[in-house]
């Protein structure tokens, strides 16, 4: 039941329901979280850490904390951030329980109920609960190979008739469809957003899990570019880089939705655990970020690799994907009369889950997409989870063939 | 710097910039912060349980969890709780990041901009400050040395021409006021709330720092009281009991509460720390909870004593104030005309701080009154720091005495 409701972090709830009645006690070949796998976590490393925290810090990891972050992390955190060429002294950091509260306390701080928040389609689900939850009308652009679609960002923002609160986006190895924005796009989104007074919320998770050094220089983040009419709140997070169990994140804004940010952070939480701020604070302070980074790239290249050879040994030619640069994710595209949700119905039934194409849509119905994640999946068990997957993508489309296309159609 | 943010934690931001300007670099003596003392911190019994972790579950808290919470823990909470002679089954538990976060969802869950919340006056600051952020109005009732006063609870409520969301009180060892309510006043309460729709949101985050054993009987929790027409929501924490840099919180509401709540935790974090879940639940479920209160209770009422003798060996007699049962407050009375905020001024210059009364009254006005607390007060230095309090009360009650009242007036 546990490694369940692990295993459906970010599963569409219907889903999670006929999983749920249909697979339990199975053993479950996931390729559903968004999650690194519990044998990737530098444990031996922050084991060393903690046992050789001096008696005072130690102390220190049981106190309550400054709202802002613990200063020696924020210290650190600079540091990592010039080094991602990001402006930090006109900026400042706070720190949050994860970066979704940042997310979160952005909302807070900018959104009322009704008011327009701009997304991509798809896009990464925890940010939409937060939007949607704070009940603003969430319009969504779609994204193609190299990130938004400029022509529709532009016609979108002109036919509003109010001033959307800000833009989401996630330009590196985006959650779901795996896709890195070209700096070209980059530029174009800058451009569009220019002067419109529309903040640009950054969300950056993934662009330490680049694959090539040579493709490093793709991550650069907007917030770097060093444009002065476009007001840009960067988001970061140690989830994929040390583990999603710290609950570590952080934001980098202008000092005036710093403070206000900071206000909205003291009435959720007070702040962030001192404990996981001083271990993720001595894991960067004591260089131990990049070895392990080292580590994680080579491992999560080879399970990229391996998914890729076995879809393509396995998947029907109807179907197709992309092969991401970086970070976790595949997105495969059906056919447009194919639902990913009636796969899944197929596929759970045989032990296989993964994250449905409507689950990333706002209006939760485009469904011609599937979500593979290969961060967490074991190795030794992937191929016969891509088997499994085929076959009940082969059934499906099999069905759909002598089917009349209207019957399909829920 | 940093050991400053920590000791002004619930400071008024006045009290703060004062401070700042007058007492830094001072070597300060501190009866501000409402947090355990360094040297009080379990840290040997969390080494041994970290330590002796299995791989696995080292593992597993660098790893999402579920939204509610690391189902060991809530096990664990359950026992806890039942204990207390809390009614666990027919209710369900969330577990929170610190219990501050507890009342943020709460209110987030029932209150829009505008509505109206009823606390009690003084109130702990931090509740104060999520109401204020969600744009509640806020109605306060005051306390005597029993609990809220019933009759001016009763007729605000008359009074009002809206149903106030909720009720939020901190019946035991109460923040700032250290008193608990007596069993009638607990009884009172409930029979004014029963059949109003008013929820009951009760704050028990020090009900296990008694001082005496035959006293223990008074921390029973209202919702314990098997009170069927008043909706009770309960929240604890292990800031106290453990540490708060662990920032573990939880709630105990009916299901349909629970379920709501947990859609708006997960979008403020999607998770508590797993990590500090799966030590806090070695910690309850190893029983090295009960022997480390034992610790605890005796050094809080040796440092209870201390604080008593000193305040009845050097106060003025004008000076009047409470002897705690349990948790961590002195609240010193001052003459009517004499405001907290002048003694403060006063004290800092020389060294000494601790909280304005006004920081606890919604309309941050009534300033009679000062919060000492003595559960973070090295022993060895309070003597000297009630010495020079009463030197600076003293100074502003002379200076009254030379000086017409109006001129007092701000």
């Amino acid at each position: 039941m546990y490694a369940f409701s692990n295993a459906v972090n970010s599963m569409h709830s219907e889903d999670i329901k006929l999983l749920m009645k249909q697979a339990s006690g199975k053993n479950l070949i996931s390729f559903a979280g968004g999650m690194p796998n519990n044998d990737l976590f530098p444990v031996e490393q922050i084991d060393e850490i903690y046992n050789s925290l001096p008696e005072d810090l130690k102390k220190l990891c049981f106190q309550y904390g400054p709202t802002s972050g613990y200063p020696p992390l924020i210290k650190s955190l600079e540091a990592y951030l010039r080094n991602k060429g990001l402006e930090v002294d006109d900026n400042k950091i706070l720190i949050t329980t994860g970066s979704l509260q940042a997310i979160s306390i952005v909302t807070q701080e900018f959104v009322n109920e009704g008011d327009i928040i701009l997304t991509e389609n798809p896009c990464f689900v925890g940010a939409l609960s937060v939007f949607e939850t704070a009940g603003a009308e969430i319009h969504s652009i779609p994204i193609d190979k190299d990130g938004i679609d400029i022509k529709a960002l532009k016609s979108k923002i002109e036919s509003l008739d109010r001033k959307p609160k800000f833009l989401y986006v996630t330009p590196n190895y985006h959650n779901p469809a795996g896709i890195i924005y070209s700096p070209q796009r980059k530029k174009e989104l800058l451009e569009v957003l220019s002067g419109t007074g529309i903040i640009l919320l950054e969300d950056d998770a993934y662009s330490d899990l680049y694959f090539k050094e040579d493709e490093k220089h793709l991550t650069k983040a907007m917030k770097s570019y060093g444009v002065k009419d476009v007001e840009i709140i960067y988001t970061g997070s140690f989830s994929k880089i040390l583990g999603p169990g710290f609950r570590l994140g952080f934001m980098l804004s202008s000092e005036e939705i710093f403070e206000k940010a900071e206000t909205v952070k003291q009435a959720l939480d007070a702040c962030t655990s001192n404990f996981m701020q001083i271990l993720g604070n001595e894991f960067l302070a004591q260089q131990k970020l990049g070895p392990y980074l080292t580590f994680l790239r080579s491992e999560y290249l080879e399970r990229k690799d391996l998914l890729q050879k076995y879809l393509k040994a396995y998947m029907p030619e109807e179907i197709t994907w992309n092969e991401p640069k970086g970070g976790f994710y595949v997105w495969l595209k059906l056919p447009s009369h194919i639902r990913s949700t009636e796969i899944f119905r197929e596929s759970v039934t045989k032990g296989v889950v993964f994250v449905t194409g409507r689950t990333f849509d706002p209006a939760s119905k485009k469904d011609d997409r599937l979500r593979l994640s290969f961060s967490n999946t074991p190795k030794d068990r992937m191929e016969e989870g891509i088997i499994i997957l085929s076959e009940a993508i082969k059934k499906v489309l099999q069905k759909s063939k002598s089917t009349s296309p209207d019957q399909l159609v829920l």
